[in-house]
């Protein structure tokens, strides 16, 4: 009888073990780094992200067609509103922000890539665990393969692989933290209070939307 | 006076903090995958590496031109013979290696792009600190530039961008360890014993001399 109780615990810690797609810290602060395969879109950001407030502020910078850009933007998916921010003009930009908030996670349908060490399992602080997962996903444009790095212990980012028929992007994220840096990054600044809601021109960054 | 000698020794504990172009352990046995930019190749391979008796054994399989392929070669530098090895066929066809061995490493007249956390710093087991570099190397075709990226611990190869004429080829490192798993993987197989040394046809794979 015990060792059946053993066995039983066994089995189970065994099965628990396999990695279970997960859901990211809902208050994270970091970069990223995104590339296109056509060398098109090269670009990094800061980023904070509170999946509570379902409220995003992205800070990039980078080059699209060889011309170099930059843009501020805070989502606030409650409010259903997006601000672009110039800091320089002290000009604020408002509009409808028709996307759901999406927040970071390994969808419960993706498939186990593999598990592996980055660096190495030898010493102490050489190695990170990390589990990788891919699927697809029903764009607008058709459906698109997305392959997303995680870390074992935390669910933190690490890298997405998404794969559409224009080619495919790489996101690479660092340096992140959990909980907010700077809280104010997710609220709108005093320049903004006055901005009235503009027509929307369909140009969102849907790429972000479903990165996160 | 004590006051200068503590500003000498902080300063010069500041400056050995900065990343040093590093070397990785001599002996290493792991995993890497291939990429190219164009898609036309995509490789897996299990790796040993001896950088004492400058021998690397690679068991790739990947796809070139949307054809699969199944490669397992045996570099001896110090003998300057590179074994094909066909352990299904039991054959085996032995070739001259003009290459110089190359260690893993980062040449000292790398540039630091920077170090950053992969992952998160927030949590043990979460993050690895890494430091990445770039630097440019002259090929027979010209002009190469690199971006590889190390961890700041031990030295392990996490990456290594390449990008030449053909575009860029990315190879990620991974379940690195330090030491050889198997030292026989870098023996010829016995069946080897009797292959006679082949002309060179100029298809060596300087993709990987220049990798390690």
């Amino acid at each position: 009888m015990r060792a059946l109780i053993l066995f039983a615990c066994l089995s189970v810690g065994c099965l628990a073990q396999r990695p279970k797609p997960c859901t990211s810290p809902p208050l994270l602060t970091g970069s990223l780094s995104v590339a296109s395969q056509s060398e098109k879109l090269m670009a990094y950001a800061k980023y904070s992200y509170d999946a509570l407030g379902k409220r995003i502020r992205l800070r990039e910078f980078g080059s699209y067609n060889n011309k170099t850009f930059h843009f501020d933007v805070l989502l606030l998916f409650r409010e259903r509103v997006m601000y672009k921010i110039n800091y320089k003009n002290q000009t604020c930009c408002k509009k409808p922000l028709s996307a759901d908030f999406h927040p970071m996670e390994i969808p419960r349908n993706a498939s186990l890539l593999g598990q592996v060490v980055v660096g190495s399992s030898s010493g102490p602080g050489q190695g990170l665990l990390v589990n990788s997962w891919w699927g697809e996903l029903q764009m607008k444009k058709g459906p698109a393969k997305y392959m997303s790095t995680v870390t074992e212990f935390g669910c933190i980012p690490v890298s997405t692989l998404f794969h559409a028929s224009s080619g495919w992007m790489v996101t690479n994220f660092f340096n992140n933290v959990i909980g907010l840096v700077d809280p104010q990054q997710l609220i709108p600044p005093r320049f903004c209070e006055g901005a009235q809601l503009e027509e929307r021109l369909d140009e969102e960054p849907e790429t972000f939307f479903t990165l996160f």
